[in-house]
């Protein structure tokens, strides 16, 4: 951390400041310069109230050198993560695809789809039970009556289940009935929500909030941590620009920064992130390309029908088309 | 709403829309141009499942003309909406000043800064005691502990209060003892959380989120009217941009847009939106000059010690000499 | 500056940098932290290629702590600048006021909205003859013709005039027309126009790109003064962002940073930003409020004909009551 | 285009803009919703003075449905473009590799790099003879000479070559040395400089605006192509948004819009996009992977004293180690 003193400040403010960096037991070094000196400082930051000193009224501003994410930091955990959700591993060694419709909206409906996306090649089925909707108008899902749909597709199919969770009550019925939870970008800086899943035994999914920055992303990953639950995997899902051609803009580098700084798998999400079902594959085969660890992709028995998230949505032949068009870049990156 | 087809859609596949639509008891009207062809849409568009026909192959895209959202809409509701929070008035007669620390940090501190900005002129006092961090690892808040010294400063001063909530059970426990409550920017789409605040008989202040526009933002208040709570105020606190001189950008043109749009009282945040204590004033008094209602502002009776968010907040001299300032600015727009 | 090594960087590693940095007859203060090492370096930077240090294999960034831009810097030149335009002038004592139609039509056209907000109260006539626009089949502006126009309205008026310049051949003809040239927000950095500009002996009018970082504009500024033109006055016009209720997001609390990092004056366009009509006077206000040394307002004798931004320009009648109505704040703000 | 009213538009409202709509010999389609009238227009409405319409007082606002760009819209070109730029086809069936310096230093270097890029099996050689660079401090390129410099690599080596051009001054100086102009991030609406180039034979790659969106991309193609000038690539080099981890955020998807809005050849420029050396060869192959006819790399003989970009540049080796992990995916892509 460096703490960048006001170009007029006067040598008694900078002393005030070094004395109280010091009283926490840190240690500082004194750099003046010809307009501003700085002074940096050693040892263990979380001691400080950094908040209070950058207040002080000869402090220009203070310039963090290291992050404060821990437990989702790679500095500190150089292994790739890799865990289990049922029968499918997520980690440096697969391509685990995620597939399913945006929301559950009959068991027939969800059996149907199950059955497909499975013989496609899916091993987790997605669908939202619990879905967020920007008016209170739109459908809303269909709750625990879709989680126990979403139970009964798995014991007839065997695939693993994911499902979106929106408060401490839907994870409380959620954790009875599927095997990964998923926080949405809505939700990704809900701490409580953070909290609540992190104290649950399941895997989770947290979708990149659509103005977060990778560092805000990391430290939300690090409230589910740090409540007891190191199985954490990040989701790209479009990021909010200026661009309206795309619903959002999918940010590939972001994988990229992902897994230098971090040990967390990495999932993308072409669907959501571009809500237009023709820019699925290409951009599918570019996430595994630049380093993704899986792919969650909208599947539909009959899109034009959807109650959500309709444009997006491949039927089951276009998803075995990309399935198979896929596959050669899953090889390439040397998964399975 | 209209619906635009795709250069090459058949008339069949036009047709097919049309029936659709009218199939929902709705109108159409079919404009064919030399490129495309357009289906206007006449009547209740709630009957209709606008994504199922987005995703019709033949389909290039829907444009909605009128807005989601109703009881926060203008257009049904001509006059500006006023309600009390204990004893003071937010409305368009009046400047409410909120004001007070970012978190609340003990008994004393808190009654220090009640007076303080009692005498100053605020009316409503506000204290953080559901901090949501972007870090697990910084202070949280007091919880429960903090609410009770905000009831002990609104009885000794006779301020009303405001306090974030940031789950359902925050709320349950800030109905017993404070006036309003606030919904922050990182949970402006935790619908969960807007259903709960609805359902209290307590007014809302209502956050705008880092990178919510001001359609989202409306649908968001539209869950708190709709859950049946009417007492909504608006609050614009920076949206997040590629920008880093200051914390936020403060969009004050949605000011303008919101009173055009919405019959919602709108109060600014000069604080948050920057980030920087020396430019509370100017903003304050910008924000007063294209129409908000009310302000709030951080103060701290040792801005250089406190636990949350110092470098932003004003020290009771410096909030005196705001309120002094932008005295000639309230009475210049008609309020008092 | 300071540049921070890699965790992992050998000690020969910082040894090379370090004598690379001396080299150059600069200072090094090396601080070990217990993750990472950083080195201060002191001195005239301008000798160091940054860049070469940045490649270095164990380096992992380097923080600026002064700013790259000099002469528009605050730090150098306290006192605020202040220069004239014809017979009037811009700067810390005055309310400056350019008003006139987007584009230059006709000499009548030109001659009549001249005359009208002169006795509304504006000085400077703004009129565009070279217009830059999205697409090639839009008006693209009168040239040399307009100028001439504006010229003849300034000798039958008395009020000085700008005009925007979107090439060298345009200021080679501007010059000899106009009193103060503009470059616009897409050619803020178009770094061969500034130096043009900057070489004439006429005051400039930069506006702020559409995504420029106030940094980024202050350094398009050094360009303009470094060229041998101390003139220049600094346009707010609103930046792009995810918002589309506004054209652009006019952010004032730039106005406030400029005013702390610079000593140039800063003009505000509320015409431009939003593109909507009935918000230039709310924000016209908030802009005198915040710290704005003038306004640039778009009028028009025919908006609903204009052939360039018609939604946004006021007619003569809504002119006046604008002006009517900011009167008082001007007064407040000091300024005549 | 379609022009709605606004909900209390009079009938004599409506009929004036539907009258002055037909004077210009278009037709009119009128939909009267519940809540507001809406007008489609139907035929080329180039003859139309849109934001007269849109200035009119009960005109709410217009919706284009059409494109306003025609040459380089696919719509009417459906076929992909292909050219040739001295040796090498830019189009559909190959992937053009553009390898080179930022800036070109000197003679001795470029042609060791021209030597090492070509070997590697690049076709292009790029490097900067006039450099925007944000402060008037840094290096601003060699200028004429380092045309020759191209001149020369070309000649020695058989590679095409490539230089941005920053005014007519550089184009009318360029065109007598390299084989293709690049238009730059920052001149992309840089009108004046687009019609310039468009006069010349010779191809243009025309960067990304840093916060420009496709479709005013694609309008300033059309200035180059309506100038007489067809043989354009396009850039995609990442766009400015909140992320700071990555320079600019690569927006991958964008090319996915291109190839379907469009004609033109897209070219995915990864080493500006992100300013990160490791992070070229995954986007590099994602690129490819999600349909990029080429890619633009930076490489450079000694990255660590590179006089522009030194932290994105590769050198010679790695350069190498790209090409060869790339292979495969061009392969894949069915391209060579």
């Amino acid at each position: 951390m460096i703490i960048v003193m006001k170009p007029n400040a006067s040598e008694d403010a900078i002393k005030h400041v070094v004395t109280e960096v010091e009283a926490k037991g840190l240690k500082t070094h004194l750099s003046e310069g010809e307009e501003v000196t700085i002074i940096g400082v050693v040892g263990d930051k979380s001691k400080l109230d950094t908040t209070a000193i950058e207040a002080a009224p000869a402090v220009e501003k203070i310039v963090p050198i290291t992050e404060s994410y821990k437990l989702s930091n790679r500095k500190f955990h150089p292994q790739p993560t890799s865990f289990k959700v049922k029968d499918t591993v997520i980690g440096p060694d697969t391509m685990t695809i995620m597939a399913g419709p945006c929301a559950v909206e009959s068991e027939e409906q969800l059996m149907c789809i199950a059955q497909a996306v499975k013989k496609a090649g899916a091993t987790i089925l997605r669908g939202g039970a619990y879905k967020p909707r920007t008016s209170p108008y739109s459908f809303q899902g269909l709750e625990e009556e879709g989680l126990r749909y979403m139970k009964t597709a798995s014991e007839e199919t065997g695939l693993a289940t994911i499902c979106e969770v929106t408060s401490a009550h839907a994870v409380e019925s959620a954790v009875k009935y599927v095997n990964m939870l998923q926080v949405g970008a809505r939700n990704m800086q809900n701490f409580e929500l953070l909290k609540e899943v992190g104290k649950t035994g399941l895997p989770v999914l947290l979708k990149r909030g659509l103005a977060a920055t990778i560092d805000e992303w990391l430290n939300a990953a690090e409230y589910i941590i740090s409540s007891g639950n190191p199985n954490v995997a990040l989701c790209e899902r479009g990021i909010r620009t200026f661009e309206t051609a795309t619903r959002n803009t999918l940010d590939l580098s972001a994988v990229c920064v992902l897994k230098e700084k971090s040990h967390l798998p990495v999932i993308v999400d072409p669907s959501h992130a571009t809500g237009v079902r023709s820019f699925v594959e290409p951009l599918a085969k570019a996430g595994i390309a630049c380093g993704a660890d899986g792919l969650m992709i909208e599947v539909h028995n009959d899109p034009a029908h959807a109650l959500s998230d309709g444009p997006q949505s491949l039927n089951f032949e276009q998803f075995d088309s990309v399935m198979d068009n896929i596959r050669p870049y899953i090889s390439l990156a040397g998964r399975k």
